[in-house]
C-alpha cells in the first residue's frame, strides 16, 4: 500500500461532512476550519535552514490554508521533537512566536516528544480558525467562474533553485522561499464570494488541477496573465518558457479562487498592495487543466508542480498523482 | 534549552485562555475540547507491536483526554508517516478505524508525509471532542474535595513488563496495555459535577502531583484504596510494594476526579460497570502529595510515576519534572 492507497483508504473511513471528502485543504467542525501540516528535517526544510524560518514555515503554511477558506485565525496546537541541546529549537520556537505574533494565532496545546538518536526533527502544527458565513471547498467551482489568483508565483521556487546552486544564497527570493506571507486578509475578503477558494502550495498547475477535480469543473489558464514579481522576471524573464517554471513551483501560498464572472475582484476592498489577477476560467467539460499563451494552446507539462523529495508530501486532503490528466 | 525549558518558553508565548496555561490536558476553544498527542517507533511504541494495536492506541489515548473533560468525540486528523511497502501502515489505518468506530470519531483531515531512509514512524493524532457546560480543568481542585479513580491502575505497567520479559508474551494484562479503554462514558457523567478532572497516564502519582500543583492544594492519598483489577492482583499481589508499582506504572487511562465531598459518586448513573473508588483527599497546604497505607505514612517514592525512555515524552501541558515534591 504506498502513498496513494492510503490516502484512498483513509477518504474511505472518513465519510463525515466534516471531512469534506479529504478532498479540501481543511475541516470544518462546528463553524471552525481546522487544518494539520507536518514537517520534517530533510524533506521539508534542510538541516542548515536558519530554524527561526523552519518555525515561521511551519505557522505560515498552515496560516494559508485558512487563509484559503476565508478564516480568522483563533489558536494552534504545536507537537514537537526535542533534540540535542535545545538550541536549534529555542530558534525555532522564536520563529513560531514570531509568526503567531504577526497574524494573531495564539498557541493554545500541543505535545512534546524525543526521537530515537539520529532520527530527523518533526514538527506538526494543527491550526484553527472561525470561519464565516461561507467557507469555500475545492469543491464548489462552477462553469463560467473566472479563476482569479492572489499573490504572485515562482518567487519561492526560483529562491530553493538558488539556495539549491549556493547553500548560502540570500536576496528576496531566497525570503519569499523560507518566509512566505500567507494572504489572511484577502482570503478573509474573497471567502463571502468565492465559489471554490485554496492556496497554492504546491504548484499552481498541480493545485488548479486539484480544483478542476474536486469541481468536476475544466479549468483554462492563461499563462501570459500570470503574476509574476519583479524580482522573479529580473532573474528569470517573463517568457514561456519561465511562466512554466513559475506554474509548477510551488511553495507560492498565493490563493486561487473561483468567483462569478458577474465580480470584477479587482474592485473588492482588499489590504492595501494585494496583488490580484484574472488567470483563467472555469468550464463544463473533462476536469483537467489546459494552458494557453497569448491564445495559442501550450501542451501540459508531465509534472504539474513541486513535490517533495519524490512526491512524498501530502495533506490528507489531496493525492498529488491521482487526478493527473 | 532541554525539555523543561521548551515547556516553559511554550507557556509563556501560550497565554490565551484558552490555553488553560498548558497546565491542562486539553485546549478549550469555542466549546470544543482539543488535544493533540505525538507517538514515535522506539519510544511510545516498538517495532514489533502489532501494528494495529498501535493504532487503536494512538486514538484512544487521545480520546481519554476527551474524556477526562467529560467531551464527546466529535473528529479528528490524522497525521501520519509513510514509509516501506505499506503493510504495516495498513495494519495500523485498520486499528485508527476499529477504535474510532468503537468511539463514534470520525477521522475528517490530516497529513502524510515521508521521512528519510532510516527514520522510526512517526504518527500524531489531534482530537476534537464537544464539551458539555463543565469542562473541567486540572486547575480547579479544591480543599476538601474527594478524589475519586474511575477505573484500575498498574494493569498496563505490568503487561508492559511481561513484554519486556517476553515479547511474544500475552494476556489480559497485555491487552491493557496494548489496547487501552477511555473512559469516555464516565467521563460524560462526571464532567458537570467534577471541580478538577484529568486522565491518568503517566502513573497515578505523578498525575495526582500535577493536579496538586495545578489546583494549588495538597492531596493525601490512601494506596490501601486503590482499585488494582483480579489479574493484576493475581500476578502481583494487593501488599504495598504491589499498590507502590501500580500507582507509578503509566498507561492506565483512568480518570482521576476532584468531586465535592458531599457527592457520592457511586451513587451517578455511570456506565454499566464502571469500577469508580475514592482514593483520597484534597486540602489546603502545599501541593504535593502524601500517602498511606492502613494509616500509616508512606514516604513518596522518588519516580513518581512512567516516563517513556529517560523522560522525553511529555505534553505540553505537562512538566513531569517540574512540580516534583
Amino acid at each position: 500500500m504506498r502513498e496513494r492507497e492510503v490516502i484512498e483508504r483513509l477518504r474511505r473511513i472518513a465519510t463525515a461532512p466534516e471531512a469534506r471528502g479529504l478532498l479540501d485543504d481543511v475541516a470544518v467542525l462546528d463553524g471552525l476550519v481546522i487544518t494539520h501540516d507536518s514537517i520534517a528535517e530533510g524533506v521539508h526544510f534542510l538541516p542548515g535552514d536558519p530554524p527561526a524560518s523552519v518555525g515561521w514555515k511551519l505557522v505560515t503554511v498552515n496560516l494559508s490554508d485558512l487563509a484559503a477558506k476565508g478564516a480568522t485565525p483563533a489558536g494552534a496546537l504545536l507537537s514537537m521533537t526535542l533534540s540535542g541541546d535545545g538550541a536549534w529549537e529555542s530558534e525555532f520556537l522564536t520563529g513560531i512566536e514570531h509568526a503567531c505574533e504577526s497574524y494573531g494565532l495564539s498557541i493554545i496545546g500541543g505535545d512534546t516528544i524525543a526521537l530515537p538518536g539520529g532520527s530527523p526533527r518533526v514538527f506538526g502544527l494543527t491550526a484553527i480558525g472561525r470561519g464565516g458565513a461561507n467557507i469555500p471547498d475545492r469543491r464548489g467551482g462552477q462553469a463560467g467562474d473566472c479563476l482569479w489568483l492572489v499573490g504572485t508565483v515562482g518567487d519561492a521556487a526560483l529562491g530553493l533553485s538558488q539556495l539549491q546552486a549556493d547553500p548560502k544564497a540570500s536576496g528576496p527570493l531566497v525570503d519569499i522561499y523560507r518566509r512566505p506571507i500567507p494572504q489572511l486578509g484577502a482570503g478573509a475578503v474573497l471567502g463571502p464570494h468565492a465559489h471554490a477558494m485554496m492556496d497554492v502550495s504546491d504548484g499552481l498547475l498541480l493545485d488548479a488541477q486539484r480544483m478542476a477535480g474536486a469541481s468536476g469543473c475544466a479549468i483554462a489558464l492563461e499563462l501570459e496573465r500570470l503574476p509574476l514579481s519583479s524580482a522573479f522576471v529580473a532573474e528569470r524573464g517573463g517568457e514561456l518558457d519561465a511562466r512554466l517554471f513559475a506554474a509548477t513551483g510551488g511553495d507560492d501560498y498565493a490563493l486561487l479562487a473561483a468567483l462569478p464572472a458577474s465580480l470584477d475582484a479587482a474592485t473588492l476592498s482588499l489590504p492595501q498592495g494585494t496583488r490580484i489577477t484574472r488567470v483563467g476560467t472555469m468550464s463544463a467539460g473533462e476536469p483537467r487543466i489546459s494552458l494557453t499563451w497569448g491564445g495559442q494552446a501550450v501542451e501540459v507539462p508531465e509534472r504539474l508542480g513541486f513535490e517533495h523529495q519524490g512526491n512524498h508530501r501530502s495533506r490528507i486532503s489531496a493525492s498529488p498523482m491521482a487526478d493527473r490528466p
